[in-house]
């Protein structure tokens, strides 16, 4: 197994899934050591860079990507197990963005309201202490909270010709901003197209279930991955395995949809898994699943429905692959 | 401090939230132990009962109450602390109600399509080993998961002289359906007429989150609750604590509109707990707190926002009354 | 034919649907004359009354009723039939009520921007050219729009026991604002309580689509109409019935599912009226349906969906009861 | 002024918005003459075809185009009036597409339940009469219905690099589905890239508001339409022009935050249309505007919010482009 170790230019950049040629070939098996850019294009530095006037809203989650895998045909299932996550900077911002966010009105829940004030916060990383420091921009209070990396965005190129901005969580993974996507978890793709072209980015040193202000504890971040290859078996959307949960994750318009997709691919899951039929499934996952929105802030908004394997019978998902790459993860 | 035992007898349940004189009056610091019927009003005794055949939809969710508190008035806040939940009958029950629930068209969400097949599961409950049976009506799989009982269902009267169904949550509480709502919780509410008027039902012996086919493990309940009344402070919507969490409920449609009021009444709380500006509070949140979704099958969906105090510096809301209270219910 | 003249004392109105007793009995046939008051139970007069100040929100929307009607049981069909609306003020007046309406957050569309400016307009009427004249309250335009009068509100009590505030549209009708019902229409409802218990009031003296910041041209009304029965029948949700149009409205959230519902049920009407099959009938209307939002700014969102008659081959609803009703009010 | 005709093969279609070379260059002022596939690119021809059996789902809402203009850049406005639609086949066809549509549940409103029948219709275009001919498919049932061309689609390539379906209605127009886009209006659309790079398509030869079951009358087309350019002005949403109405449409989910946008975009061009304050725009708009949902089926749903001008002081938007076109397309 190789390691294959890759910083983007900033010219290498990418801000779309899909409609850019591949930076670098990698084959199943591959691990990678991938540095990605911060969610503002390093344009917040300090509490006194506002993003109404230092973010250029086009060039924002910064991809490392997109990555071509050898084999992987539209159907496929990829399969990307993220090893460590790693703060790439001694510091993350965090920034209410006019008009963007849960709790200000958008260009979509557009109404005739004043923006909410245009405030940034720097969290300073103590790597000794493993937490993130956030400081009040209009008071006094400071508290220290647990770093707990978790990257917002991966995804592979979507179906039909689409591209759509790395702003986006879809049926093709992307900007999912979902917690579970931490060191120790799978994530099942289906595949689009040829070769894949996944690619990662939006680390957070940590963010809370919603993002309610629209962005996390942004940070540079430095990620090792495993990439794995299942040939056909495509989910119809993502897929998360852990060593505790099964997961799907579900984004649309309004939430429900998106809890409505999630649970729906567990049930699927569920059918497979255990050989259930669809209704026993759907009971079964009623009085045992979890369902923590991810996202209520983004182009779709995501829901993660998950499921204990603590409380089910041992099975093992696409024979057993989460353990194998967890594995292989010890010992790189 | 008295203990006041009560079950109603059937001509006693109530059906709706508001609209009931008081079954009985009660003081705070009093400390009840209540009989509630379970949601199907005993409909459901075998998988051979079919809801579409046995269940009168007008006559669900009977709630044990409503409960005057002596004292009690518009614009206070009414605690209430669930010191222990145990079952009632040795069997629960869930079942798919055509055209109610997650996964299906609903008289809302109204398609042409057919319904799903009606089904009833039980669920037999082994006090021992504290579990609940699964077992699959299509097939031979068959799994205990834990019994975690909670109240589907807790409320007061409505404002405005309205008259809610006991299968509505909303900013009174009710059938908010949040597994939160547990041994070792106080849940807050707003009190809108003299004498609060609360009551609970709708146990459920075990339901995961959103209660995806509509309906829990369901079951008559032994529920053990103090009650109590904080002199004004009304909370604009339901809040909840325990020892390791505050939280807040919003109850609306669609559900990301669940999730905005959640998470607004929480920098609300925050804002009060740690005397913090509202952008910092929303900031603070966005990075820690847990969004939950309790149910996606009612009249309003349901979303909880939740922060782990361990996070936080020790801050006690409503002068401590959670830590007194639960405290009280460990000396009954 | 009797004709009953009605005019509530202050003491007499009504703020909800369902929760009162009947102010006056009517039989099947009765034609009505009713003075409304206006939806802001007259507390603005002047351009510098403001909502904030003088509107208490409890007491808005005041309905002339409940009127019981001599032999309605539940699952009949109350057809109400609007023969003349006629202004009872020579003005009538709008708002902007801080975090209410459409363009605005709301405590449901939570979130933490400020209110819009607190704004009142007063509309003059011109009984001569039939207009209500604009006034802009930040600069000097003015314009005199047509005088279209309607209710904002009809509807009947609602079943298992529910009271709902009169600001609520819902399955029993309501708060629907729809511009629709106006005079030449029937409006058909289905009955939930023995005597139907139905009101009227929230006279518009007239209202754009969607009622987009909230309130209408608000004004007391001088109501006719003639009420009648069918026995059975009841639709599942409000149809509406002019010389031109077949409807049904749909209320609701989001507004995906108000519309669900309309269109479901004017599928249902299309398979009766025609004999058709539902796959028929789902696409002739898909072809033809005229789909105007109602209201975007209530406690449901309402969404009328109308077939027109010239389309279609002539037949009668409920035994052309609208034709004879229309007829009856040309001769009162 | 040119008029250049243009019927694509069928290797020249376009299945997207963005991400297609330019295969003509138009000069502001030409006028063009273009053929268009219809939307299940001509793959039913009978009552016998199902979609599910011969629609190639990437292969759908095939686009005449996309076409350069020449000196459009970003922020300017695209200004396409539509001179004149005429069936371009002597049939047309719909189709219950099986989990497609609006009163089925889909990808997105994802149930368990089965899917609705897969039916197709075919409709006969009687030049004559102007009329196309409805035949049940479950029945005898038979209905002449008016003639009424419109275009489902129109839009132009979107910002930021993204490449979006022909299903997508959006900011950038595209599948908006809205029968006011017919022979006699003009549609603004504000230019993201240089050359705006607009197409044609999804030809309708009627359709109801809402396009109910997801497809309307589809037919290939002859499109005479009029290329103009507004250097900059580029309006947020597309706006449309008649003789009569000015109109704003929103694309989005839920529907409520579609009719949002809307409703802001006209406020916006209130403000400018009538030098008036924001408040005063709003409270004009509540009183006048019409608001009819134009597709409750597409990826985004759309909504118009139309103001008829027959009401106001007249005004020429764009120093009256539209009636300069509309004059134009007479004397072609």
């Amino acid at each position: 197994m190789e390691i294959i170790e890759f910083t983007p230019d900033r010219n290498q950049l990418a801000y779309t899934f899909g409609g850019r040629p591949p930076i670098l070939t990698v084959r199943p098996g591959d691990a990678l050591k991938l540095w990605s850019e911060d969610a503002f294009n390093h344009a917040l530095k300090s509490v006194d860079d506002l993003s109404s006037a230092k973010v250029d809203l086009r060039f924002v989650n910064p991809q490392t990507g997109p990555f071509y895998v050898a084999g992987a045909e539209p159907g496929d299932t990829l399969a990307i197990h993220i090893a460590e996550l790693t703060p790439a900077r001694s510091w993350g911002v965090s920034a209410a963005i006019p008009f963007f966010g849960g709790l200000t009105s958008t260009d979509r829940t557009a109404t005739l309201q004043d923006a909410l004030p245009d405030t940034t916060w720097i969290y300073h990383v103590d790597s000794a202490r493993q937490t993130v420091g956030f400081q009040a921009r209009f008071g006094d209070f400071e508290v220290a909270l647990p770093l707990e990396p978790m990257l917002g965005t991966i995804g592979v190129a979507p179906p039909a010709g689409e591209v759509r901005s790395s702003l986006v969580p879809e049926r093709f993974g992307g900007n999912m901003d979902s917690p579970d996507v931490k060191a120790g978890t799978t994530v099942y793709l289906g595949v689009n197209v040829e070769g894949a072209l996944f690619s990662i980015g939006d680390g957070h040193y940590r963010q809370g279930e919603g993002e309610a202000c629209g962005t996390a504890v942004e940070g540079a971040m430095n990620s090792t991955i495993i990439v794995d290859l299942i040939k056909g078996g495509a989910p119809h959307w993502p897929r998360l395995e852990t060593d505790t949960h099964w997961m799907a994750v579900g984004s649309s318009r309004p939430m429900e949809d998106s809890w409505r997709i999630a649970q729906v691919e567990m049930v699927r899951w569920f059918e497979e898994l255990f050989d259930l039929h669809q209704m026993d499934a759907y009971q079964l996952l009623t009085q045992t699943a979890q369902a923590p929105i991810a996202n209520a802030v983004d182009a779709n908004y995501s829901v993660v429905v998950k499921a204990a394997k603590s409380y089910f019978p041992r099975q093992h998902a696409y024979d057993g692959l989460h353990a194998t790459m967890r594995d292989r993860a010890t010992r790189l």
